[in-house]
């Protein structure tokens, strides 16, 4: 057991699948939830996710880790809110997708003799609510954490245990550049594949069914990570706006170079950009951050329940 | 049987994933086929994937299916290199994915008495060569028949029963409106993921090995497509340059227009943006073209043999 007892703010995909892994690893003593919507609460009552509770004054009360599980844009009401309750000597820690902002929203509330570690797990699905959590989830995966200079090791060394205790694989880094890498890793390639989406949107008013039917060309795998949390994504974007219209500048840049090929006929212009971004799939295989198997091992025409 | 002997030009993906599949189903009395590379050739003769001939002629020889399963841009010239050698009463039908140019290259070549219906299995993996093709390759997967106002309807009843005996679903469409559904559902997809992968590969070389140890969240998923075959693709945007072009130009000003909400913190048209592109998701799976299965059933940490 590393903690006695872990207060969960917000019940979704994240603090759900903590959950789950937590119970699984023996990793903490209790673990108490909260979350705003009476119906997330009932249905993670009915599902035994966790002690859930209707205050979140109650969840925090003697936890010795607190995690922030919410949009990025609430945690820092969340904090103002949840800081005259904490016992001193606990451990707060968040998983949103935006560092940097994050601290600025909640490190001014931390309350003198408590712990602040900021952390991000690389590891969601394009489900979400109480019930998308499972306990494989964080397997394999990497598990940021942004500590502040003044964070004390020993904290930071327990939060670890329990990170890799769920599976996960830590690593540190300066939340500024946390916030730049995740721009190009996860926050660009949302919008655009949000985008593309919403563009086939218009279309399939005009040609029917078909963009749906005839997804598995290419447009499908698109398709997932554009069904993420609305909500999740409205804040990070927001939160992480320059890094992200940074990147998305770069992006339409380069687009506009192929587009241009396209246009005047530029066979070796594409065929040398594509035999160059091949191999840096290459890469992720090698990384071990995706399968091998052909089309991601979908078995065709599956419907597995999630 | 639905043919006595079918001829593969070509031995990639598609092809090697016909011969599995025909042979699976005893759908064919022999299977012949040529590629142009030697190695290819060798590579094929040594699984077993067909009988590999030396020459084009001779693959082609009494065959009463010919399929076409090279790059787009050498359909035409393949097909008049084998026209003199077509039986008649053959039919002749090929896997591009842009039928209208295709058309305008090979139908001229087409010898009296001889068929030609056009296709494209939406099916494929970011694998190529004779190694890469599997018999299930079009199990549930759409494949499109365009033919044209002269077809032989015969001719084109059989072919649908050798395209649905390899477990396929068959559609027809007129050819210049599969170009534009498969610009927007297939054609647009890949060039952007190619482009967002290009953006990560330059900003790799500033931030180290990073952008594919931290992958998993959502850039992955960018990287598959963006690892098919680099001729087979150049080929498509060359050929189908107005329809990717249009769809490419829509795609932009609908960044834009999100870009221009994320700077001005317009979180309400970000939230009601991504809420319809969920739903979108959510038709997909129900069309049965994907599992619902989280993170499309990967395995963490998988490294499956393909």
């Amino acid at each position: 057991m590393i903690y006695q007892k872990v207060a969960l703010i917000g019940l979704g995909l994240i603090a759900g699948s903590m959950a789950h892994a937590m119970r699984e690893g023996g990793l903490a003593g209790r673990i108490t939830g909260y979350a705003r919507s009476q119906d997330t609460r009932d249905v993670a009552r009915e599902i035994g996710l966790c002690e859930v509770c209707d205050s979140m004054a109650e969840a925090v009360a003697d936890a010795d880790l607190i995690v922030l599980a919410v949009p990025v844009g609430a945690m820092g009401p969340v904090m103002a809110e949840i800081a005259p309750h904490l016992a001193p000597g606990a451990t707060v820690t968040d998983v949103g997708s935006v560092k940097q902002s994050v601290i600025d929203a909640v490190a001014p509330h931390i309350p003198e003799g408590v712990h602040f570690i900021p952390g991000h797990p690389l590891a969601g699905t394009e489900h979400s609510g109480p019930r998308s959590g499972f306990a494989s989830l964080f397997r394999n995966r990497w598990w940021l954490l942004t500590p502040l200079p003044e964070t004390d090791p020993a904290a930071l060394d327990r939060l670890g245990r329990l990170v890799r205790g769920m599976g996960a694989k830590t690593d540190m880094m300066e939340a500024g550049h946390h916030d730049l890498v995740l721009a190009v890793t996860s926050h660009a390639p949302h919008l655009i594949a949000y985008t593309m989406v919403g563009v086939a949107d218009h279309l399939r008013r005009v040609s029917g069914e078909e963009v749906i039917q005839y997804s598995a060309a290419g447009f499908r795998d698109f398709t997932r990570i554009a069904a993420s949390d609305p909500t999740m994504w409205r804040d990070v974007f927001l939160h992480n706006k320059e890094a992200t219209l940074d990147i998305l500048g770069r992006f339409t840049e380069e687009l506009f170079v192929l587009q241009r090929a396209i246009r005047m006929g530029d066979g070796q212009h594409l065929h040398d950009y594509f035999t160059r971004t091949r191999a840096i799939r290459r890469g992720i295989i090698e990384a071990g951050q995706d399968t091998e198997a052909p089309d991601f091992g979908r078995i065709a025409g599956a419907s597995a329940a999630s």
